[in-house]
């Protein structure tokens, strides 16, 4: 209580400091609406910058009628209390991923990736045109008093770093990985000593030892955090997350006050947000990948044939026996599946046999 | 000159209709902005009414500070002379597919799609953050006096629908077979008769026996078409059009009247756009490839290793030989193939290996 309380005032402060310097007499008079944004993410960061620019679309393209302050990881809460920051008032609008809030919610890490489960253009095919953006409100944000809109997506992450070469089922006994979410889950029952850490104890630990391994994002993050300096064992593919939305969440009561013009300002610019969000990662991963291989020494090895296998079959038991323990989880789980199994089909047909296929096009500048 | 007089007139009579009843006394006199969108797609379809909608966005989003009417395929002038339309001052935007303008730049289709070339999702990487949208309107829009924004993705097209089964290189010479642009270009060398046809005598042609096969577009569309009623062998993967880029484009005069929050607006609409059309494509291509198969009798059938390969290697000398038949084509051409290089690698180790691994998950419903 005592830290909502502060976090009430400090927040209250920050917004009448914001105002007097930004906002004219006129403007603050005419009953704007000003939001406060609380992220999970640090500003300096591609997420962080995504949602300055997400706050200045709205505020410019509403002329001043919704104006929105981010405050980044830390700023005003620390990064895991965004959606409590929202759910008490303290802020109208929370960034961030959806299994940040698994505390809150059974079912809300679904909405953000499946081992084995979708590709980003799946997801956002399922999300705006297969009925996902509805079934994540009704199964996991409106029970918490939110309205959830996709606002990006990590695309394909890799399968992570590796001391020692991974090859079979019996090389996964013993071994001490981070990773966590639903992929950890799967992982602990092959024997994996699977272990949770914040961000900035993963590359210490893998220099001491105490982790053999560990997953993270994709080349251009994992280059940044300099994971390649300790081992140098890169796999692929990332099945445990074959893509991640992140979420952008409102204060249901907040939402409905708005006029419709600027809801759809705010539905407008989460996807913007979330294409642009997708497309840099896409971009800066490609740039990143041929740093690590070619001027840092890293191997790229992909997952044997066993593994994938085996840790696929044993996905499509350890993620449903989960997904039942909730109603609401289960409900969002069946409602993936049905959209993702269709897709598994269509996109073999489509993107799988086409990314297969132009290989054989030795394309060169003239 | 006669008819550029007719349209510019039907086009004056137009807005002030639409004026008169959408449009109150006050908001006319404000000096707020007008314009006319002409689109090469009918309304009644998946584009067209993606059009609407960003329409009904610019102006909500923007009170009325820009209107703008969309005039559909045929409503105001032929499918293919909405660029001319823009040109001539008639309408300040345009929507259509980049090859529709080849007749007014050699460069132009480059932008669209290339065979053996870019995914979607590396499309978008490439308009967005690797200096795509610049390269394009440095090097086919500008000198038309256009500004280019992408406004929506096909995704993944299918290889095309054919008679009889195809195998070898040798089974190609004499098919008689529809394919425009470069994908067409590359077929001819290989003595395919390639026929150019307008979407409504494909139908026809294909039940008289004039033509062998065709390319359409997708599940979705082809499906609409009744292209299965005629012919039964759907080949994969599209690998003439990976994914083609829809382009939005405007009088470049008028895009740099506007205010910088109503360009905010038009960018950001014209990105939702292109995210909502790929994601509905990829939704509805699910659906309608299920159709076909179980419900229609269409067999799939892969192009085989030898024909995907030596059309492959075979799009590596023509496309560029037609790329450097100008100046403009190669600069967009250079500038593609350098990222489609990088992409090449980064997409092999996320998106194509996870789509192969997850098979390997036999997800069922609980």
């Amino acid at each position: 209580m005592d830290r909502r309380k502060f976090i009430k005032k400090a927040a209250t402060t920050a917004v009448v400091g914001a105002a007097a310097s930004t906002i004219s007499a006129p403007a603050l008079s005419a009953g704007k609406k000003q939001w406060i944004a609380v992220s999970a993410f640090g500003k300096a960061g591609l997420l962080g910058q995504a949602l300055e620019e997400f706050a200045k679309f709205v505020g410019a393209a509403s002329q001043g009628r919704l104006t929105i302050k981010p405050y980044h990881a830390g700023e005003l809460v620390k990064p895991f209390e965004a959606l409590d920051a929202v759910q008490s008032g303290t802020a109208q609008m929370g960034y961030g991923a959806p299994y940040y809030w698994a505390g809150k919610s059974d079912s809300i890490s679904f909405v953000a990736a499946m081992p084995y489960g979708m590709t980003a253009q799946e997801q956002n095919a399922w999300a705006y045109y297969g009925g996902g953006i509805d079934m994540a409100d009704k199964a996991a944000y409106n029970p918490l008093g939110l309205k959830f809109l996709p606002m990006g997506n990590t695309g394909n992450q890799m399968g992570g770093w590796y001391a020692k070469q991974i090859n079979t089922v019996a090389d996964l006994k013993g071994l001490k990985f981070r990773m966590p979410g639903l992929g950890g889950e799967i992982l602990k029952t092959f024997g994996v000593n699977v272990v949770l850490l914040p961000g900035s104890e993963v590359l210490p630990a893998l220099t001491s030892g105490a982790i053999d391994g560990t997953e993270w994002i994709g080349p251009a993050a994992d280059m940044g955090k300099g994971l390649y300096k300790v081992v140098n064992n890169y796999y692929y593919p990332g099945w445990h997350e074959p893509a991640t939305i992140l979420d952008g969440f409102f204060d249901m009561k907040e939402w409905n006050k708005l006029d419709d013009d600027l809801k759809q300002i705010v539905t407008h610019g989460a996807a913007h947000t979330n294409l642009m969000i997708l497309s840099k990662f896409q971009a800066i991963n490609n740039t990143a990948m041929h740093k690590l291989v070619n001027e840092n020494g890293v191997k790229l090895r992909t997952y044997s044939d066993e593994l994938l296998t085996a840790i696929g079959e044993r996905a499509a038991t350890v993620v449903p026996d989960i997904a039942s323990r909730s109603a609401d989880a289960k409900k969002l789980y069946n409602h993936i599946i049905d959209f993702r199994s269709g897709m598994l089909n269509w996109s073999n047909y489509s993107e799988a046999a086409f990314l297969a296929a132009r290989v054989a096009a030795p394309f060169k500048k003239i």
